[in-house]
């Protein structure tokens, strides 16, 4: 075995997460008072240390944080990067590997509603800890860059969502005007919809909207595509 | 503070580099023979422990194992994901943070001519230790969404080269052909070349084809557009 000598430094092992949300057509960022030193009480990212003997990957880690910390379970969590480096935090050489989500407005509001938790808008963030500003800028950009090609917006919606509410969502994510006879062909594409029988949009007075929800097959992966909106 | 408890297990950090280049019009990858168990003796990705004490960031590390291992200095690197868990290596809970890097086939070439080095292609990959098949084929699957928004495969090509072979380049990368027109719009919108002053193709029948190479300013970043190839 060749394992690092004992002499080196310690490299400890976090996860943090972006939890992110549609707020009055803006991408908002949960943000959790910090329960430890270094920068106890400021406003962060939620995050951990990997706990070897608990977590069977850093994944697991990320989830099992978010559930302990801010009270969600299980959203849909994909890898955003991973920061590193010796300067990053006071404590020593760290890795840090993030995760994102996107969700609705209403289970983060529900989350956030005990805890001094903070939603706060991702082009108005407060002074933050660490590289937690990088971290969060390159989230936004990753989720408006992936959006044009995929089902990603998806996540910010309720259960269930008429197309002009989907359309909506994604005009916000992506900050501009969507065609929307591209727009339904794009989503006829990803094939990543079904109707709810039965439901339909009231109160409006002229023909009630059909209701749409993800396919179960898709609740827990996206459906990507090679065209962008529009394309 | 509130570190890691000493009873909890360690986790290692470690970095592979997947090596990219392009020979005979298809992706191929460097493999090095582990020169450490597991495994040892058998073609893997280049890669290495991080040393907290001599690697600013695991960058910083990436780039060093190039150097150490394959000989291969400073290419432009980039972060393609980061594998972790406690299965995944026999020696414990292992994080790996990996990178890939794009390179002409002349200077793969010459750092695998001393070494037990083997270039081999993507879609014929031997039997390789860890996850690193998987390592691989995320990498594959990364180049080749992102050739089609970006400057990305310049870096398969030499320091000059005319437009025909540039083309040629990126048909390889994307495993299909492009029109000539649209590919000419893209490149002049992507605005990262520049004209190579008294360089010509010689030895043809018709007019000598101009030179290019890539703009001082891109060649440690890459030059993106929101719309791909043909879009």
């Amino acid at each position: 075995m060749h394992m690092p000598s004992h002499t080196d430094s310690p490299i400890f092992c976090t996860v943090d997460v972006v939890l992110l949300t549609l707020r009055n057509d803006r991408l908002h960022v949960l943000l959790l008072p910090r329960d430890k030193v270094p920068h106890q009480g400021q406003p962060a990212l939620p995050g951990g240390f990997v706990r070897a003997q608990e977590d069977a990957t850093a994944w697991h880690a990320a989830r099992r944080v978010l559930r302990e910390k801010a009270g969600i379970d299980s959203p849909y969590l994909e890898q955003l990067a991973t920061y590193s480096g010796a300067e990053r935090d006071p404590r020593g050489w760290s890795v840090s590997i993030v995760y994102y989500a996107l969700v609705p407005e209403a289970l983060l509001g529900a989350a956030a509603s005990g805890a001094a938790a903070r939603i706060v808008a991702a082009h108005r963030l407060p002074a933050l800890p660490f590289d937690h500003r990088d971290i969060i800028q390159l989230a936004v950009a990753r989720v408006r860059t992936k959006s044009a090609y995929s089902s990603l917006p998806v996540y910010f919606c309720g259960d269930t969502f008429t197309m002009p509410q989907l359309q909506a969502v994604y005009e916000s994510v992506l900050g501009e005007p969507i065609n929307k006879v591209s727009f339904r062909r794009k989503i006829a594409e990803l094939d990543m919809l079904e109707t709810v029988e039965g439901e339909m949009e009231v109160g409006k007075a002229h023909r009630p909207a059909q209701f749409y929800r993800l396919k179960r097959a898709y609740s827990r992966r996206l459906s990507t595509s090679g065209k962008g909106l529009g394309g």
